[in-house]
This record gives C-alpha cells, sequence and structure tokens, in this order.
C-alpha cells in the first residue's frame, strides 16, 4: 500500500487533541513512554524498549517535550513526530526522573502509558512523591480509539488484505500437512499481500481449535478436522485481524451446528453496533445466541478488542464495559464456542462504528468453508 | 547448540533463591509479569504481553504462585516451570488485581519486574493501598547476574557463534554495497552458526558510526570507510553481543590513532575485572585511557551492560554503580569514540567474573582489520 507518511503537522493535531482531552478530564498532562501510544503521537519507534526512559510529557504547562537519552537524540530527531516537539536529553549517569519532573507539577495528577516499565513509574513516583498516576485505559479510553479518514483507509486495506490472504489460503493443501505449515503459507500471504509485519497466525486443528491461545505446533492436519484460522498484522503501520474456520473434508453435524450458532452470534455482535450503544451490549449480543444455544460457558473470552497501530488495543468488547461506541471506532467481533478434547470455532471480523450503524472490513464469505 | 532443556528442578530452585534472596532485603516478596525474568524463572514466555495481567508471586507466605488470564491457562502450563508453581487463573471480566491482591499482605513491600506494565501496578496499587513497591533492579540488581555453569556454558557457545560470525563477516565485500546488506549478512550468519533469535546487526559506515545507536541504513559503503560492526542475539536461549570496526581499505592515520585508544581502552577495562570490584571501576579504567588520550568528551555510553537470557540487562559498568562484580556474572566490555560528521570505533567483548579475574567469552582479534 502506499499510503502517504502521516506528516508532522498530523502528530501537532494529535498531540494538541490529546493535551485537550486530558484537561477535559481532570488531568495536568499524560506521560508518553515507547510503544504505540508514542509511534501515534510522533511516528518514534526507538529501537528498542529499554531500562533507559524515553518518554514524550503532553501537558499544559508547556509545548510537548520529548526527553530522551543522549546517546538515542539523533533517532528521536529522525522521527516526523519530533519536530512538532522540544527534544531534551539526559546522559547515562545522569538522574532522567529528576529531569522528567523538573517539567512536571509537583502535585499533578497524570495519566501514563499503559505499558510504561514499572521500574519508570516508580521512578517518577519517587522523584515525585506529591503526583498520582492513573493508566492512559482507564482516564484517557478513547485516547487513540477513534479514528481518522487516513487511518480508517489503512485499516480497510489492511483488512482487504486479511481477506486477500484468505481466499488464498483456502486454496492450499490442508490435510497431511501440520499446523505451522499451513500458519507460514498464512505469514507469507500477508506480506505478499502488503504487509510489513506479521503479529500472529493461529492454526488450531481438530482439539487444537478448542484453545483460543493456541498458535500453530506440530500436528499433522487430518481429514475431517475442524480449523480455526486466525491471522493479522500491520500493513501501512496499521493492524488486520480475522479469523474463519473451516472444516477438511465434509464436517459431521456437531461442527455445522456449533459454526451456524457462531456465526449466528457474531452477526447479532455486529447488528449491535452503532453509535451510543455500550460495548458491552455487543458483547452481550454476541453471548445471547451461544448462551440461546447451550453454549453459554463455552464460550470463554469477551467479544472483541479495538485495533488500530497495534492488533489489540482499547476499546473492549466486554461485560462491564460501559464506554458508549462513536463513530470511528474500529474493534473486532469474534465470538467463539471452544469444545475441549474436540474442537473449536471462532468467527471474527473487524467492524467500523458509522454515523448510523457499522460496516466490516472483512467481506470474505463466514460460512463454514471446506478445504483439501 | 544442543544444549538440555532446563526442567522444573531448575526452576524451582531459581525461584527457591529469588524467595530467599528478597528476604534477605527485606521484601515481602517479588512479582514477576511476563519478560525475561518470568523466562528465567519458569520457562513461561506467553505468545504475547498484553493489558491482561499474568502474574508470578513468589512470597515467602505461600509456594510459588502463578497467576494467568483463564484462556492463557493451557499456555502456561506447558511451561516446564510451571509444575514447581501452583497455577490460579481469572476470567475475563474478573478483576485480575483482586485476586493477586488476595494472595499478598496488605501492607507489605514487594519488588517488581522492571518492565512490569504501569498498567498493573497500577492495578496492586490501587487494589492495595497499604503496599510499598520497588523495582527488581534497585532492590535485587543481582536476580538474574550470577550466571551458573550450565548457563555460562550457554553464554560461551553463543559467543563463539558470534565470533564465527565475524571471521567470515570480514571476508565479505563491503565496498560499494548497502549498510543494510551486510546487517542482513550478519543476521543470516549468527543463525547460521544456530542463533535462533537475532536482536541487533549494527553496521555504521563512515559519519553513520559516529551515531551509537545508528542500526543500519541505506549508505553505501565506500573504501577507505571505518564501519563499527556490532551483532547478537540468543542461541539455546542466552545472548551474544560484539563488536569490532573494521576498515575498508587502508586507515587513515587518524582511524588507526582512534582505533588503538579504544583497543587500549577496552583492554584497561577488561584488566579491571575482578571479583570484589565495583561495576564503575570497569567504566572508570576504560574511560581513563580515553580521556588521557584527549577524546573523553567523545566516549558518551556507560561501559557495559550485562548478558543473560536477554541481550541487555544488569549489572551496568557506570559511574555510580557501587555493586561489587560477583564470580559469574556477565557482561559487555565497550568502550568507543565517536567523532559528529567523521566516523566512530567500538570494541566489544562480554566477559565473565571468574574466581580470581576474568575471562573473555569473545576471542576474535582486536587489532584494526582491513576488509574489501
Amino acid at each position: 500500500m502506499s499510503a502517504a507518511p502521516f506528516t508532522t503537522e498530523d502528530y501537532a493535531a494529535r498531540m494538541a487533541r490529546v493535551v485537550a482531552d486530558a484537561g477535559a478530564a481532570g488531568l495536568d498532562g499524560v506521560l508518553v513512554t515507547p510503544g504505540p501510544d508514542l509511534v501515534w503521537l510522533t511516528g518514534y519507534r526507538p529501537t528498542a524498549i529499554t531500562e533507559r526512559l524515553t518518554v514524550l510529557l503532553l501537558t499544559a504547562d508547556r509545548e510537548p517535550t520529548l526527553l530522551v537519552p543522549t546517546l538515542e537524540r539523533p533517532d528521536a530527531e529522525a522521527a516526523p513526530g519530533a519536530a512538532a516537539t522540544t527534544l531534551a536529553d539526559w546522559t547515562d549517569g545522569a538522574d532522567p526522573y529528576a529531569a522528567a519532573a523538573a517539567l512536571l507539577r509537583g502535585t499533578g495528577t497524570y495519566a501514563v502509558a499503559d505499558s510504561a516499565w514499572a521500574l519508570h513509574l516508580l521512578g517518577l513516583q519517587a522523584a515525585l512523591p506529591g503526583t498520582t498516576y492513573h493508566a492512559v485505559t482507564g482516564r484517557l479510553p478513547m485516547l487513540r480509539a477513534v479514528k481518522d479518514a487516513d487511518e480508517l483507509g489503512r485499516l480497510a486495506a489492511a483488512g482487504a488484505a486479511a481477506d486477500a490472504t484468505y481466499e488464498e489460503i483456502v486454496g492450499v493443501r490442508f490435510a497431511g500437512r501440520r499446523e505451522t505449515d499451513v500458519a507460514a503459507d498464512l505469514a507469507d500471504l500477508l506480506r505478499a499481500h502488503g504487509h510489513e509485519q506479521v503479529d500472529f497466525t493461529v492454526v488450531g486443528s481438530g482439539p487444537n481449535g478448542a484453545n483460543p491461545h493456541h498458535e500453530a505446533g506440530e500436528r499433522v492436519i487430518r481429514e475431517g478436522d475442524c480449523v480455526v484460522l486466525d491471522f493479522g498484522g500491520l500493513m501501512a503501520g496499521y493492524g488486520s485481524d480475522t479469523s474463519r474456520t473451516v472444516s477438511v473434508g465434509e464436517p459431521g453435524p456437531d461442527v455445522r451446528e456449533v459454526h451456524e450458532v457462531v456465526r449466528l452470534a457474531q452477526q447479532a455482535g455486529v447488528d449491535a453496533v452503532r453509535p451510543g450503544v455500550a460495548c458491552q451490549e455487543v458483547d452481550r449480543a454476541a453471548r445471547a445466541v451461544i448462551a440461546d444455544a447451550g453454549y453459554g460457558d463455552r464460550f470463554i473470552h469477551r467479544t472483541g478488542h479495538g485495533i488500530g497501530v497495534t492488533t489489540h488495543e482499547p476499546p473492549y468488547m466486554i461485560e462491564g464495559e460501559e464506554l458508549p461506541l462513536v463513530p470511528g471506532m474500529c474493534f473486532s467481533v469474534e465470538p467463539g464456542i471452544y469444545l475441549p478434547g474436540r474442537f473449536g470455532v471462532r468467527i471474527e471480523d473487524i467492524v467500523t462504528v458509522t454515523a448510523d450503524g457499522s460496516r466490516r472490513l472483512n467481506a470474505t464469505d463466514r460460512g463454514l468453508r471446506v478445504v483439501g
């Protein structure tokens, strides 16, 4: 895909929005260490995430400041969003927490990136004992959740590439090959269709499909197996994630029945998506179909998760999540049924919230495909 | 390499040692989230490190307990160290911090893995406001620092593979090829010599060598360039990391002079290594040579870092680190001189502390090699 790179102005706008959102949420600012939030805000992705403190300080008091180790300064300067920040650096042997503290309010309340290292949070808490911290997800769950038109375009393109991957994978040989062989095919196809990064290629055949976190193993796929496929990664910086369950040869009646229940549950979940609805309603809608069919205790995970610069992020479609859906949010709807020792079925599309409902970013057939 | 896998007993012994060390350090226990500490303690490496809490609780009050998300329980059970723990799980929608809190003392003091997510630390702090946390590195800096004979064997084998890589890379063509081409050769060679994971392949030619964190770029290497090579990864679960600086064609007098200063500084650093010496003395010894030669302000990083199940961990050879060296510690000694706009030189070996001094785990020639 040939998406134009985000510009310094794009990043500056995101940073300004976060400062405004933080103020509205009663926060004095947001502290962003390396990870997806920093990628989204500045385009900066350090070579490694280490014990050396790198942090973007977004506060109402001053312009955005990016504090980095001195020896990583050239890399930071090369990031497109860096020009919209004041760069500051600290040298090995100096106290980076004192350097950060000098830029914060001694009694301030700050949101900190979920994946910031405990080492760094503890360093800040010790340097400024009067400050209070909250996880970004807790206080600013919408930080990256609502995608703009450019981001939606990238997510749609990544979804189309995942769909093209599915259309090709159903044509490869399953019977007699190991799960890892099919997983390698999935990775090759995702890359061939434009992904720069493959995050996961789940091939759960037969009883392995009943473990929703099984990736792919040495098991040889057999005629009669039900196989869960769940794959995705990043294309032009944005994620794909889709699941389909296929049958190697003609499926038995049990697989047919369970697959149809999951298909209807997935449809019900998607149908529940529209602006203003709480995230948990999407989970409830999908779960009700599965529970009504008698498989309620075999749907052992939440119904979905957000997607953006990562393949797994807020918002979460889960009981208890009362956050209302907003146009531009993108997330998975992926109910499943898992029968230990037998097989599993999962069907997953990425969905975006539109002005009056939803739009799927995956469009392949959700029926039970028979493969060879 | 065909190192025998670590056994449940190996992991149980490590956990017992950590509990004892924690008690001796005045801690009620250690909380270990996914990452290198968890790999070292249990062999468990979840598919992804996410917002779902996974934590190993090592306390004097009870047997080691590994708390995991329900849907990741099968993966956790498969880890060799899991059999030495009590496995507990929590289901999507439940409060994992309450589950962890029930296993901790309400007024306890705990060390927490450096790379634990802030999200999780904040969750624990909120669930148990009377508890106190410290970073593992601050309170138990020796946690993984002293290697046993099996670990030393793996580190030595990884070092030998890195050396074999160097001996081959000096035979490839440099002039006229891009840095990224040589970097790809390094990665291929590390894998060919047994590495299962390549962590970094720095090729810093000409002025790029003056940025110590430059990886490899599109620059075409030219006759007359000085090129910093710094590469490593994991083999049988343990790390390699070595640097040499080569000259493409005959070097000029400036490169010769700077290289010789760095070579003598590296030798001085290694010579300073023996039991009981403070880490900072290794840094001082190397730094003094460079400062005496007039390049003190061009050595812009610490002299070394530990290595084990990661390629970058405590102990750190840096001014202010008073931790005494102990036999079995392994770390890099890697001074450098960086001349902006011109070139850089770095020489690095992994060294282990012996009963009466040190032993290098890298043995290739540290003189200035001329390549084609």
